[in-house]
């Protein structure tokens, strides 16, 4: 089993790394060989078989990231929600092109012979507009009222016809706002789902910039690496010609957020500060808080755990890297 | 007002140019203006206005082709559906590069001061796949089932997105089978929808590749040309973040295009040869064959005549020229 990772030194990918290397095999085969590629070289985990770590553009794709035998690949490589929005030919680039370019080295693969590679995508939950009331159904169009949500949207077509072709074998995920992530506030609209977890319990302030009852449509590092590891591994024949899926996450109000994490640190919220930011409440204000998820759940993706445990996962597998980074670099 | 016609040498292109060359107005506006861009250099209709025919490459776009003060432009460039699924490439660079193109002149435009240009853009029916007995809503998902319809699909989002930030005012209509186009039959997998009554009008045979009871949703040339030049100068502000729309074209089978034909021309029909073609029918066959099209007859989009209508339509706009066109050629 070779897998490839496409935006392997972020945090999702650094995660699939680290479960690979711990597990050693892949869909109940030994993983032979396993590629990480982002922008920079992403550190290499400590595994019982081959890593390889490439930096470069996903544009200009080079063809180790995907080596011949390629069984899988993790298509995670993307520009960020504020960031595709701030820069829209960075975000047209890296979102589309690069998502060519992947398409293109899979077409590589099979002209020299190989089987088309199980490409599994991140796609968003920003790729839908919806009020805050709306539960989404599966077949529910996306109408995206940013960039990034527009791009990854676009993604999913030129993927699903890619697989059609028989090019690859895509499975797309629309992944909810991923939350507690661990390191830093990135460039993400989304950042602060996180931060008003993250850094509260690493004793830090940290701003609200939406009222406490506004909801969103969340997921938690541990579950998005399951239901991405599932999509590399399961039968796609069921799939038909729409390869892309909203999994089960949860819905939540950011004030239920943090009561969790109080039920968890007594007195964590203290360090929440509520400052309006009406640019990033625009941004969320039209993702959807909630989806009926059916169609992920009859494919075999795992349902959600509640907030509670997402806090306590947090501080178990993120807390103290998180910290020890912080110091390192201050 | 001034006006671009991007694939202004096709068949739609070339009825627009003729219809805004009759009119002399357009949206209420004395017309200053008309470039005709395509591949090869397109006719210019005799005007009483400027009119620039250019040729050129519409991924490399040239500025003339869009000149300062631009108000609106038909954006009907394309790789067709057959075309584009023999030719990933092709398709890709056209459909979806040429797509970008257009934002980026656009951007120019709204950078050097100017207003985002109205663009109107040819999506498909093709975008969409069902069965024949499916009738599809407005909110109806996009899966599309040929790489046509996917790169329509993927240029709607972009250009409703494009809308969104500013750099344009885009209206996408999802264009039913255009039938009875004059000319020749095209890359169009859908070509002979048009073939089976233009030929047997010209005294010629046609092969039928689906059986009688096959239905389609159709438009005619008239009222394709009417939808465009509506999104062309209606209000777009009650559209929102989505700036595509079905419009009312009409649900019919093979059998019945047929009898409204004889209807016109007695035994015309007996020059339609039935010849099963997997091939196209695995193509057309995964189109919707109907649409409910309320938010387009809300928006003003008019309703369609019935196929006897267009017969004699095509007799009465389009039979002689192409008879005199074939003749001339052989």
């Amino acid at each position: 089993m070779k897998i490839s990772i496409l935006g392997g030194g972020g945090f999702l990918g650094r995660k699939i790394a680290d479960r690979l290397a711990r597990e050693g095999t892949y869909a109940g085969r030994p993983i032979t060989g396993l590629t990480l590629f982002d922008m920079h070289q992403p550190p290499a985990p400590a595994a019982g078989f081959p890593v390889t770590c490439l930096a470069g553009d996903i544009v200009d794709l080079p063809e180790a990231a995907m080596p011949a035998g390629t069984d899988v690949v993790f298509h995670l490589a993307a520009v960020v929600s504020a960031q595709a929005e701030a820069d829209y030919d960075l975000g047209r680039r890296v979102n589309l092109r690069g998502t060519d370019a992947v398409v293109d080295a899979c077409r590589r693969l099979v002209a020299a012979g190989g089987k088309p590679p199980r490409v599994v995508f991140t796609s968003s939950v920003a790729s839908f507009s919806a009020t805050q009331t709306d539960t989404l159904a599966d077949g529910a169009k996306q109408i995206p009222g940013n960039s990034y949500g527009a791009q990854k949207a676009a993604a999913e077509l030129i993927l699903a016809d890619a697989s059609r072709r028989g090019f690859m074998d895509a499975v797309s995920i629309r992944l909810p706002t991923v939350t507690v992530r661990p390191g830093r506030p990135n460039k993400a609209a989304s950042s602060f789902f996180s931060s008003i977890v993250r850094e509260p319990l690493l004793g830090l302030e940290a701003e609200l910039p939406v009222p406490d009852d506004f909801a969103v449509w969340v997921c938690s590092p541990r579950r998005a690496v399951d239901w991405l590891l599932h999509a590399g591994a399961m039968d796609t024949a069921a799939m038909g010609l729409d390869r892309s899926l909203s999994p089960p996450g949860i819905r939540i109000a950011v004030g239920e957020m943090l009561r969790a994490m109080d039920e968890v640190r007594q007195g964590s919220s203290a360090l929440v500060r509520r400052v309006a930011d009406p640019a990033i409440a625009a941004i969320v204000g039209t993702w959807p808080a909630a989806f009926t998820a059916k169609r992920a759940l009859a494919l075999g993706f795992v349902p959600h755990e509640p907030f509670v445990d997402v806090v306590r996962a947090f501080i178990e597998d993120d807390l103290e890297a998180t910290r020890r980074e912080r110091n390192a670099a201050s």
